[in-house]
């Protein structure tokens, strides 16, 4: 290729998260140190769509009060697409063109597992061009489901919004009786879904029952349960995962028609599957008892000021992270989270991966998280989550029982 | 009734806020400071429910510590009821039973403009019993639609969640554009939808739109509304009321059958407005554009960690402020809320008002506020509202078109 000078290219893929961009600011400061290794540093506009329009933003010019500012906004600061690598979306040969077109020498994809998978794709299309591309991947996610992995940046503050809302549901029923159900954001793992767990002190706190997709969902039991707590505590909140699914296999959202949409964002899926199982409820308890459902909706990944100081530093880490990958030229790798041994404290420990390894790939609820009854998470998952979502403040309730 | 010694009971009513329990313990820790004029406070478990049925906590009896967890505990703490005064709810006369048998002299009613109306009746059904009752009002609202005050306990609260949300849903549609609508809290004022107006900083900035009540809704306008906006911006947020209503008055929710919920937390209603309006404009942009909707649902009032600090300062001074009334035997008294010459700045004035003079009349929107196009409020609103919410972090947002 005929060209020595380093030129790094950042990307956003996939949905936006509370401290996606704190791990891309921490980026460009590390970089910032080493602009002698890394004396280029792009940032492309909308990810992969950016490099075929040739939209960059140069990195370094941007000033660290901006900056500062950007690591503390939830987002994709440079933009992210839905577009995949194909015809009609964005082209692999046009794409590699424009790989060459900018000298791009190293491309870092910050994503998913998905986005993992397009940074193999953008290796391939780059290879078959001819043109020699380091690529590497750092993660964000609110799903948690990267494999090789402890956890994933983005995931703790997302698991504090389920949290906190689920409390605030816990206050609502307790004031005005009631059954909630929530519909929480996971298609194929149970990991925000069962983050809502940590609301819960005592045994009647909410949540009272949690469904993910790593277990059969029967409707009868399902109805059971409910009427069964709310016999017992005159209210019932319910956390039911997106991908719940029949014994069949098949995601009860798609089986009423809800989810259609292949992207996993289908807000409206999510809502139909919520008042299909407030529908299902209401009939089965009668009009004693009101019967009420949300869906938890964009605002888990994004509204401000609901951010775990864990997560934020740990994004901070792994931002640093992959900048020492690039200067260590480890093309083909990708971020890692583990956690040391629990003797002292919790510690986060970052590591590496190969790409093949976690491309595409989707880590589920360990079974030891998941209650026998299949309807709970168990305390085993309460002290795995405690160290990442921030501390949680206390719910003071009265016991209405304690009367004269 | 041949009874000196007073006895005060506190009720609350309607749903629940982010404060409404700080102003009932700093209520109790100002009754405690008169045990000489109010030697018995009692609250009753789940409003005028408990009293007919007996249930009072002695809230001299609450742990100190107890009760500050509750002050900071979204909710209400003695639980309420959507039960009205009628036969088959809580029928009156049974009710002036109650309050003979359990000897009560003051009745406190914590409510909004309907529980206000609700205090004048229980009056009147002790009356018609020959029973003498003092009662009183103290206000919490996140609807913001009280007459005689300027602002409600309760609403800054709300309002700075719907602000967040709103500012989450800007940095979402600048990762990932789209267009999005929101569904938020408001039957017949448009308080709640007008306070996401905070959310914009500039021109560019979330909400583009908003819809309200007090302006009349046209579907046609609407949809070339977003058209504009998207066409200049590539995305747009949109705040909708759940009450907007066409020219003849008739709100649009009702009419797509969406609001049979008498009780104003229809949120399957809210969802059924949203996903009409989200269809809407789906179809008439084409494929080319996301529309996605969410509605703000029960977390606006009650997700805990989103107070402003303001609106928890007022909500105690307003329940120290209706013991002073109790003191004084200001009988048929509510307290207001209102704000100083702005002259050094926001100051609020804690005041008192004749029951009859708010019961059941709603409060909406000051002409002034509402921007000449129906489609947004005006900056003197911001003015208005910025004191009440708190503090909201700015966004730090890149300039996409700032390329190389």
């Amino acid at each position: 290729m005929g060209k020595s000078k380093r030129r790094v290219v950042w990307t956003m893929s996939g949905g936006p998260t509370r401290v996606k961009n704190r791990t891309f600011v921490a980026a460009i400061n590390e970089a910032y140190q080493h602009q002698d290794e890394i004396p280029e540093f792009w940032g492309a506009v909308n990810g992969p769509v950016g490099v075929l329009r040739g939209k960059f933003m140069d990195l370094y010019q941007i000033s660290p009060g901006l900056l500062r500012r950007v690591a503390h906004t939830p987002g994709s600061a440079l933009g992210s697409t839905r577009k995949k690598f194909k015809k009609g979306d964005i082209t692999p040969e046009e794409f590699a063109k424009a790989l060459m077109t900018h000298e791009i020498t190293d491309y870092v994809v910050q994503g998913g597992n998905g986005s993992a998978a397009a940074a193999i794709k953008i290796k391939q299309i780059a290879q078959e061009a001819g043109y020699e591309l380091r690529v590497y991947h750092v993660p964000k996610t609110i799903d948690n489901d990267l494999v090789g992995s402890d956890h994933t940046p983005g995931y703790g503050s997302a698991a504090r919004y389920v949290i906190l809302r689920t409390m605030g549901d816990d206050t609502d029923t307790h004031s005005l009786p009631g059954v909630k159900i929530n519909v929480v954001q996971g298609r194929d793992a149970g990991w925000l879904a069962a983050s809502s767990r940590l609301a819960r002190e005592f045994g009647s706190d909410s949540p009272h029952l949690i469904y993910v997709p790593e277990v059969s969902f029967y409707t009868d039991k399902f109805l059971e349960d409910i009427a069964e707590i709310a016999g017992r505590y005159g209210r019932a909140v319910v956390t039911v995962a997106e991908g719940i699914r029949y014994h069949d296999g098949n995601m009860v959202a798609s089986e009423i028609g809800g989810n259609g949409n292949g992207n996993g964002n289908g807000e409206k899926g999510k809502a139909k599957l919520a008042h299909y199982l407030e529908d299902l409820a209401q009939d089965n308890m009668g009009s004693d008892i009101r019967v009420r459902s949300d869906t938890f909706g964009y605002s888990s990944r994004t509204m401000p000021g609901v951010v775990s100081e864990q997560d934020g530093i740990e994004a901070d880490m792994v931002g640093g992270r992959v900048i020492e990958l690039v200067l260590a030229k480890a093309d083909g790798q990708s971020v890692t989270l583990q956690r040391g041994s629990d003797l002292f404290g919790y510690i986060p420990v970052i590591g590496s991966i190969s790409l093949e390894e976690i491309a595409g790939r989707t880590r589920q609820l360990d079974k030891r998280s998941i209650a026998q009854s299949g309807n709970d998470i168990n305390a085993t998952f309460v002290e795995y989550i405690r160290p990442l979502v921030g501390e949680i403040p206390p719910l003071g309730k009265l016991n209405l029982t304690d009367t004269i």
